[in-house]
């Protein structure tokens, strides 16, 4: 029997040596040497990235919109970049999901059964039926959104007097975590948040977007992290469209990233 | 050029003189005369319910979990039902989704332009720049999860002192309606709650599920309906697995709820 997700990524984290995960969204519409814009040479490019950067990163994260906007071949080209990784390294589907108990059933079924991910992206609106299917097996995750990158991210999730949505959230998640498989999801940008929102879920690891193309704040989202609960650093646009965007490219911009989140985390004793 | 969603919504209510939306959700888990449990049958089914019914419904609603739980065959499935319905009547993708913009337009272009649905449900978790590719097209609809009709909705989607938060979301969706293409989802299990929704956003029409299976009540949903915007009740397994779920059972449900609906509308005088 596998050991429940959040130690699984601790251990892979240990045996990598690496918090980052990369995010192979590939988007037709930015041009580069390796990326072309048909759906065969991004697909080719997804697989050729893997192959050379799947020992040196601890997971991928496959945002769907970027599949599914290929509709039935994306989807296809989706399990096929899954079965690729082969296990060689975590695999979260950034799909974030949430709908009623009984479709969200379906949609775990789709990323942890059909997929064979190892965890999924949730949103918490819909509330508690919309996530227990993604934690009622605890080797697969559940990485709920809590405070995100975007802009939008102040429309709702500071919402309330006493404290802010978001905080709701993150305390509840951290009560549901009974077998030690729910994360959060917590934007690079909101720097003064990550300290607050590592207090009220001091159990949960942090997928933490934002860093790169978005310029959060890598210092902070590396201070997130805990040994018992480390911050896990997606970077996609950073990595992908690095230099020229050849695998040398990548590969460089990936052992930056590593280099410069060790180092924090040995600057700070984490 | 279309009109925008909103009218259209309303041309077709007129057309069909009907309410009802057809939610298009075969469970494998469910059996049947016609329904059997592989894809091939399950789609079989599904094409032969829509030749069968689509001059008596309002819609059709295809909620992705229902289709994506079989892969990149299931999004075949989702692509090829599409096809089929050919205009014949509105298609509403309920795929609640909601991503930071970029990746949101994405799933908008496979929702809008690859399935060519007429409308998709939208998470407003992550807010303005989440929604804003669904509403870009004003022929092309959004419904904002509103206040839900599942248990899970009690979590969050009454969060905050002055105002609970779905209501916060119904003006901000009423503020946003500039193109007359946005609508909420209001569960009609909330039975007291409909009436300060609608007054919170006059001009959105409601996408109402809950019916049926989940116990939600028919005439508090109807009656949240007036003549500039029209509440569409969804039923799914209330249609679908009526009597013995033949196709002549399907229908006889189908017009045993147009009649229902349509009789509170003239009672009520809406």
């Amino acid at each position: 029997m596998q050991s429940p997700f959040n130690i699984r990524l601790r251990t892979e984290v240990e045996r990598k040596q690496s918090q980052l995960c990369l995010g192979l969204d590939l988007d037709p519409a930015r041009s580069s040497r390796i990326h072309n814009t048909t759906l065969d040479s991004l697909r080719q490019a997804s697989l050729d990235i893997v192959e050379e950067t799947w020992d040196q990163v601890w997971g991928y994260k496959l945002n769907f919109a970027f599949f599914e906007r290929f509709g039935s071949h994306g989807y296809a080209w989706l399990e096929q970049l899954a079965k690729a990784i082969n296990q060689r390294a975590l695999v979260i589907g950034d799909a974030k999901r949430g709908d009623i108990g009984n479709s969200a059933r379906h949609y775990a079924q789709a990323i942890f059964q059909h997929l064979n991910l190892d965890a999924a992206t949730v949103n918490p609106y819909m509330g508690q039926d919309s996530l227990e299917p993604f934690i009622a097996d605890p080797a697969k995750g559940a990485f709920v959104l809590c405070l995100t990158s975007n802009p939008g991210a102040e429309d709702f999730q500071r919402y309330g007097d006493a404290q802010p949505l978001h905080l709701e959230i993150a305390h509840w998640a951290q009560s549901l975590n009974d077998a030690d498989n729910l994360g959060l999801v917590v934007g690079a940008t909101q720097t003064e948040d990550l300290a607050f929102i590592r207090r009220a879920a001091p159990d949960l690891p942090f997928l933490v977007p934002g860093i790169g193309a978005q310029g959060g704040s890598l210092e902070a989202a590396v201070t997130s992290s805990t040994a018992e609960a480390p911050s896990i650093i997606n970077v996609s646009r950073g990595i992908l469209y690095a230099g020229e965007g050849s695998l040398e490219d990548i590969l460089s911009a990936i052992q930056a990233y590593n280099q410069q989140i060790n180092t924090i985390i040995q600057n700070h004793g984490l």
